[in-house]
C-alpha cells in the first residue's frame, strides 16, 4: 500500500507550527511495509485541498489528511470535502453528545462554534475521536480511502493508532513481512563509513537494503529486509545483521535505535555505575540531554554548571593557579572538572567541558569552537581537545555529543 | 512574490528527520511579504523531483529545494536537475577547491565520493556553500527561479540567511514597505488575549495586522503594517505599536522578539545581577536556555543539576529533615533550593526546579507534571506550584519557561 499525507493549516505554512505529525504517522506505518510517497503541507483553502486530493488520488490508495478542523476551521475542510467526494452536510448526533460531554468533564461553557462540530459530510463514515471534540471522517471512492484528522499531534496520533491503523490494516491487508534493525554507529564519517561497508552492501540479498542516517557525531545504520515468508525473513535479518555488527567491529555502539543519552545510560546501569557533570561551554546541555531519558535518575545524581572561574575553582575544585596560568579553556583545567563533580555529587564518573562556543571569545591561539572535553571513571581521567565548526548551538551541541561519546568509550575499555 | 518548498529526502518521508527547514524559511521570508503557497516533501527519487518542479512553476515565482545533496545523494537530484533545466553535467573547480579546503581545515582525509560534489549542472549558478561543501544551485526559467539548496539546517538557513534571501531581494523587489513590530507576552492565554485586544484589533488601520504566535507559555504578538509610503509607514507603525504597550500593559514582557532567557539577560544586565540555577526535574535545561544567549556569561554564573537528594542537601543545603518530611517536590525543599544555589555560586538571584517529569515516579499526591519553582533575588524568595501537562520534555520544557518567567516578574517588581 502507497499513501500521501496532506497537512492542512496556515499555522504551518507561516512556520508558526512545525507538521511533526507526518513523521510520526510515517513511522507508525512503516513497520508495515506502507510506503509514505509524498506529503504536502497546504493551506486553509479549499481549492488547495481539493487539487491535493486530486494530485494524491491520482497516485496512491490512501490519503490520511491532518488538521484543517476545529471549531475556527470547519467552515473550510468540511465543506471542500463534502464538495469533493459528494453528499451533503448532515448533523451527527453522536458527535454532538462527545463535544458536550467533553466540555461538561472539563468544566468548559460550550458556543456554538465548537458545538457546529457536529455537521459532517454525509458521504464519509465518522470515527469517534477519544481524545478530542473533531471527529475523524473515513471517505471511500473507487477503492481508494481518504481519511481527515484532526492535526492536534497528541490527537492526531492516539486516533491513528486506535482507529485508522486497524482498520487500514484490515483494509489492504499485508503482503509481505518487513523488518527493521538499527544500529548505531560513531567514529567515523558517512562517506568513510559507506566505502567501508561497499562489499557489504554489494553482498545484500536485492531485497535488503542499508540506509544511512547521520546526525551530529554519528550515524544511525538501518538494516530493512522485506519477504513474503516471515519466518524465513526473520531468520535472514538475524544473520546480516551479525554480519552487520562484525563488519563495524568498534564502531559500532548500540544495536537499536536509542538516543546517546540512553546508549550511555544503559551502559551505566550495567556497569552499576552513577555519573555526574561538570560544564562550562556547554553550560547544562549534557545533565539536559541525560535527564531527557526516562529512569536517569537511575545513575545520573546531579552536576555543575560551572560557568564562571570561581565556579570551577569554589565548587569544584580546580587549581587557581592553573586557571590563572592555563586559562580556563585548557587541558589541565578540563582535566580537574570531571574528578570534581565526581567528587561533589558522590559519583563513580563525570564529563566535563571547557570551549568557546561563541561568536565572541576567541582568540588567534584559542578561536571560537576550541573546546576540551574530558571524562572520568573511577579517578582516571581521559582528555581530549575538538576543533568544532558551526554557530553557538551547533558547538554546544557537538561537544555534547563528543563528551558522551568519550564517556562511552572509557566505560567500553575499562 | 509567492514561492513552494520542496523538501527531499528519503530521511523526511520515513520519519526520521522532521522537515524544520519549511517552517524556518517562511520565519525568515514572511517579513518581506512573501508567501509560501506549499511545502511538499518527497523522497530521493528523480520522477518525484520532475513532478513537483513542474506543478510548483507552474503556480508560483520561486521554488526553494532543500535536501537530496551531498555525497551519497548527488547521483538523483543533480542529474534530474541537470535534465530538467537543460545542460549537462559541468565540473566546477571553485567547489572542489571549497571541499578541498573544509576537509583540510578538518583535518579529514578526502574521498571521491565526497569530492565528486564538484559536479554540478551547467545550467545553474552556483553559490558558494560558507558552512558546508554541497554547493547551492541558483536556476532560472520563463522569468521563475528555483533553488536547490543543502537540507541539514544550519546550513540551509545561513546559507538562506546570507546568500539566497538577498539575491531574491534584488530579483523580486517589494511594491511597498513592509514593517514588523514584536512584543512577547506572558501571564494570559491566547483565547484571553484575543478578547482583550478585540477593540484594539478593529480599529486598525487595513493595511495593519496583527499576528498571534504562541509557544509553551508566551504569546509572540507581531503588528505588520505594509504601505507603499515608507515614511508614513514607519510613523504609523510607531504610533500604533505605542498604544499595543498600553493595551498589553503587565502582559508584556519584552518589546521586540527575542527568547525568554535573553529577555531575563538584558533585565540583568541592565541592574547589574548575576543569576545561577539550582535544577532538579529540569536537569539543566534552565542553564542550558540561558547559555545558548551569546555573552551570557555576563550575568551567568554557574549552577547545580541536584537530581538527587544528597546532591540538594550536600551541595545546595537543603535540610534533611525537609527532604525527609515534604519529599523533594514539596515548597519547603523549593524554597532552599534558590538561595542555595546563590550561596554556591556568589550569585545575586537564582531559579529552581524540583517536580516529576514522568512518565514514571508519579503518585495520587503529586501525579506526573506536578512541578514546584522557585525565584531569588538578593535573598528574597518566591515560589509556585504548577501542574503541568504533557510528555516528560514538555513538562522539562514548560517548568524551564516558567521559572524564568518567575524570576522575571521577580526583577520587574523589586
Amino acid at each position: 500500500m502507497r499513501y500521501d499525507i496532506i497537512a492542512i493549516g496556515d499555522e504551518l505554512l507561516i512556520g508558526q507550527v512545525t507538521d511533526t505529525n507526518s513523521g510520526a504517522i510515517a513511522r507508525m506505518l512503516s513497520p508495515h511495509g506502507w510506503q509514505l510517497n509524498e506529503t504536502r503541507v497546504i493551506g486553509d483553502d479549499a481549492a488547495a485541498i481539493t487539487a491535493a486530493l486530486d494530485a494524491a488520488l491520482a497516485e496512491v490508495d490512501v490519503v490520511l489528511m491532518t488538521g484543517g478542523l476545529g471549531p475556527t476551521k470547519d467552515d473550510i475542510t468540511k465543506p471542500a470535502l463534502a464538495r469533493y467526494f459528494g453528499g451533503e452536510m448532515r448533523w451527527d448526533e453522536t458527535v454532538e453528545a462527545d463535544v458536550r460531554r467533553v466540555f461538561a468533564a472539563r468544566g468548559l461553557e460550550l458556543n456554538e462554534s465548537t458545538l457546529s462540530q457536529a455537521w459532517v459530510p454525509s458521504s464519509c463514515r465518522v470515527i469517534h475521536n477519544r481524545v478530542g471534540t473533531a471527529p475523524l471522517m473515513w471517505f471511500e471512492r473507487d477503492g481508494k480511502v481518504a481519511v481527515s484528522m484532526p492535526g492536534v499531534p497528541h490527537e492526531t496520533l492516539t486516533m491513528m493508532r486506535e482507529a485508522v491503523l486497524p482498520r487500514l490494516l484490515e483494509r489492504f491487508p499485508a503482503g509481505e513481512s518487513i523488518e527493521h534493525r538499527t544500529t548505531v554507529v560513531a567514529g567515523i564519517i558517512e562517506s568513510k563509513l559507506s566505502e567501508h561497508l561497499e562489499a557489504f552492501e554489494e553482498a545484500l540479498p536485492t531485497f535488503f537494503h542499508l540506509a544511512y542516517l547521520p546526525e551530529a557525531g554519528l550515524i544511525r545504520l538501518r538494516l530493512t529486509g522485506r519477504h513474503p515468508d516471515a519466518e524465513l525473513l526473520h531468520h535472514m535479518v538475524d544473520v546480516i545483521d551479525d554480519r552487520l555488527q562484525q563488519e563495524l567491529g568498534e564502531y559500532a555502539i548500540c544495536r537499536g535505535d536509542k538516543p546517546l543519552a540512553a546508549i550511555v545510560g544503559d551502559r551505566l546501569s550495567e556497569r552499576g555505575l552513577t555519573v555526574a557533570t561538570a560544564e562550562s561551554c556547554t553550560g547544562g546541555n549534557i545533565a539536559h540531554r541525560l535527564t531527557l531519558i526516562p529512569g536517569s535518575s537511575e545513575y545520573f545524581r546531579g552536576g555543575v554548571v560551572a560557568y564562571s572561574n570561581d565556579v570551577k575553582r569554589d565548587v569544584l575544585g580546580v587549581s587557581r593557579d592553573d586557571l590563572d596560568a592555563y586559562g580556563a579553556v585548557s587541558e589541565p583545567v578540563v582535566r580537574q572538572m570531571a574528578p570534581g563533580a565526581c567528587r561533589v555529587t558522590g559519583s563513580d564518573c563525570a564529563v566535563a567541558t571547557s570551549g568557546i562556543a561563541g561568536p565572541g571569545g576567541g582568540t588567534p591561539e584559542k578561536p571560537v569552537g576550541t573546546v576540551w572535553i574530558s571524562a572520568a571513571v573511577r579517578g582516571h581521567v581521559v582528555t581530549r581537545l575538538l576543533h568544532l565548526p558551526g554557530d553557538r548551538r551547533r558547538v554546544i551541541d557537538r561537544a555534547t555529543t563528543e563528551a558522551l561519546l568519550l564517556l562511552l568509550k572509557m566505560l567500553d575499555v575499562r
